[in-house]
C-alpha cells in the first residue's frame, strides 16, 4: 500500500530534526519558526494552471527537503509507517550534499 | 437514487479509520490533525477554469482517497445511506496497493 | 409574477429534509452541517469568466439539488410562495433516481 | 439633477416590501435575511474585465430586482428623493411579471 | 502647487453635504452609511490591467461625483487648501444636472 | 552606499511634513490618517505582471510624493541616513509645482 | 551540504545590524519595523507566472538584501551555520556600494 499525492502535493518521510549547534549547544528558542526535514517519497503530477496546464512539481522522488514543521497533514499507512503530505509550495529548499 | 456531485466535487463514502500503530498501540493525538480515507462513488465533470474549459478531475470512481477529516459536507440517500461530498483540492492523496 | 435569477443564481423550491435514519432513527447532530435538498424553478445565464465569456450553469430547471442549509437568501413571490436564490457553487450534487 | 452610476453598479429605487404570507400572517424572521425589492433607475457602463473590456450589464433600466437588504449605499438627490447605489453582483434575481 | 493622483485613483474637493430631506426636515441615521459628494480636480493616467495595459478612468476632471465618506485619504496643499484621493472605484456614482 | 529598490517599490527621503492650516492654526485630527510627503531617490525596475512582463513605474527618481505614514519601511544607510521603502502603490499623489 | 532554494525563494545569510546613529546615538524604536541586511548564498530557480514560465529572480547570488526582520525561516546546516530562506517579494532593497 502506497500513497499517490494529488496535484502539487508530495509525500514525505520526516526525518529527525538536529536539535544542536556546532558545538553541540542546545539553541534557545527564537521568535521565528524552526523548519524540519524529510525524504520526498513520491510527488503529485503537478500544479494546475489558470490555462489548464500542468506544470511538474521541481521536487522530485529522493529530495531531501526542508519545510515549516506546521505544514502539511500526516498520514499513516497500514503497516503503522508515518508520512507527511505538503503542497509544494511549503518546502524551503531542497538539501544537497 | 444516487447523487452526481457538481463541478470539481466528488462524492465519497468514508471507510472506518485504522486508530493503531504497527504494534497495536494507540497514538496519542499530536497538533497535526489525522485525515480520513474514503471511497470515491462519484465524481463531478471537473473544474471550470478562467478560460471556460472545464478541466476533467484526477481522481476516479473507485479510487480510495485521504482527506481532511474536516473537509466536506455530509448527505444521506434516501435509503439512509451516508456520504460525503468534498472538493477533490480536499484530498490529500490516492491510496494505492 | 416570477424571479430570473442573475448571472450563476439559481431559484430553488425547498424540498422537506427527511430527518430519520433507514431505521427511523434520528440521529444525534455530528459536526458536519446538514445539507437541504431543493428543486431548481429557474436558471441564471451563467458565470461570467474573466474573458467576458458568460458559461452556462450545469444546474437546470428541474434538477433535484443538495446544497449547504446555510447557503442562499430566501425570497418571496406576491403569492407568498417562498424561495432559495443560491449561487451555483453552493450547490454541491444534483439528486438522480 | 440625477445620478450616473458608475461601473457595475446600478442606481435604485427601493419598493415597499410587502411583509405578510399569504394568507396574511406576518412570519416570524428566520436566520436568513429577507431581501429588498426596488425599480432600477440608472445602470453604469459595465464590469471592467481583466482584458480592459468593459462586459455591459446584465440588469437594464425599469428592471424591477430582489437585493439583499445590507448591500449598497443611500444617496439622496437635492430633491430629497432617496435611491439605493448597488454593484450588479448584489442584485439575486430580476422579478417578472 | 498641485497634486497628481496615480494610477486609478483621483483628487477630489469635498462638497458640503446636504443633511436635511425636500420638507427640510433632519433625518435620523439608519444603519446605512450616508455618502459624499466632491468636484473632481484631478484624475490618474488609469488603471493598470493584467496584461499592462493603463485603462483610462471613466470619472473626468470637473464631474461631481458621490463616495462613501470612509473613502479615501486628506492631503492639503501649501496654502492650506483640503482634498480628498480616492480610487475610482470608491466613487459611486456621478452627479448630473 | 545606496539601495535599489526591489519590482515595484521606490526609496523615499521624507520631508518634514506641515501641521498647520493657511492662516497658521493646527487642524485637530480627524478620522483620516493624515499622509506624508517624500522625494524619490531611487525606483524598482518595475511591477512583474501575470503574463511575465515587468511594467516600469509611474513614479520617477526626484519626484516628491505624497503616501500614507503607516506605509513603508524605514531603512538606514552606514552614513545614518534614514530613508523609507514603500510599494508605488502606496503612493497617492505626485506633487507637482 | 547545502541548501537550494525552490521557487522564489532565496537562501541568505544575516549580517549584524548597525544599531546606531551616524553620530554613535542609539536611536528609539518607532512604530516602523527596522529591516536586517544579508547576503544572499543561492536563489531559486524563479517565480512559477500563471502562464506556465518561471521568471529568473531580480535577486542573484552575492547581493547584499534588505528584509523586513519578520520575514522568512530560519534553517541550520549539519555544521551548525544559521541560514534565513525568504521570498524574493520579502526582500525591499539590494545594498550597492
Amino acid at each position: 500500500m502506497k500513497f499517490r499525492p494529488l496535484g502539487d502535493r508530495i509525500l514525505v518521510e520526516v526525518l529527525e530534526a538536529e536539535e544542536k549547534t556546532k558545538g553541540g549547544i542546545v539553541l534557545p528558542d527564537t521568535a521565528k519558526e524552526r523548519p524540519q526535514q524529510g525524504k520526498v517519497i513520491a510527488v503529485g503530477k503537478g500544479k494546475l494552471l489558470d490555462n489548464g496546464e500542468v506544470k511538474p512539481l521541481e521536487v522530485k522522488e529522493g529530495d531531501i527537503v526542508v519545510f515549516s514543521k506546521y505544514a502539511g497533514t500526516e498520514v499513516r499507512s497500514k503497516d503503522g509507517d508515518e508520512y507527511l503530505i505538503l503542497r509544494e509550495d511549503d518546502v524551503l529548499a531542497i538539501v544537497e550534499d
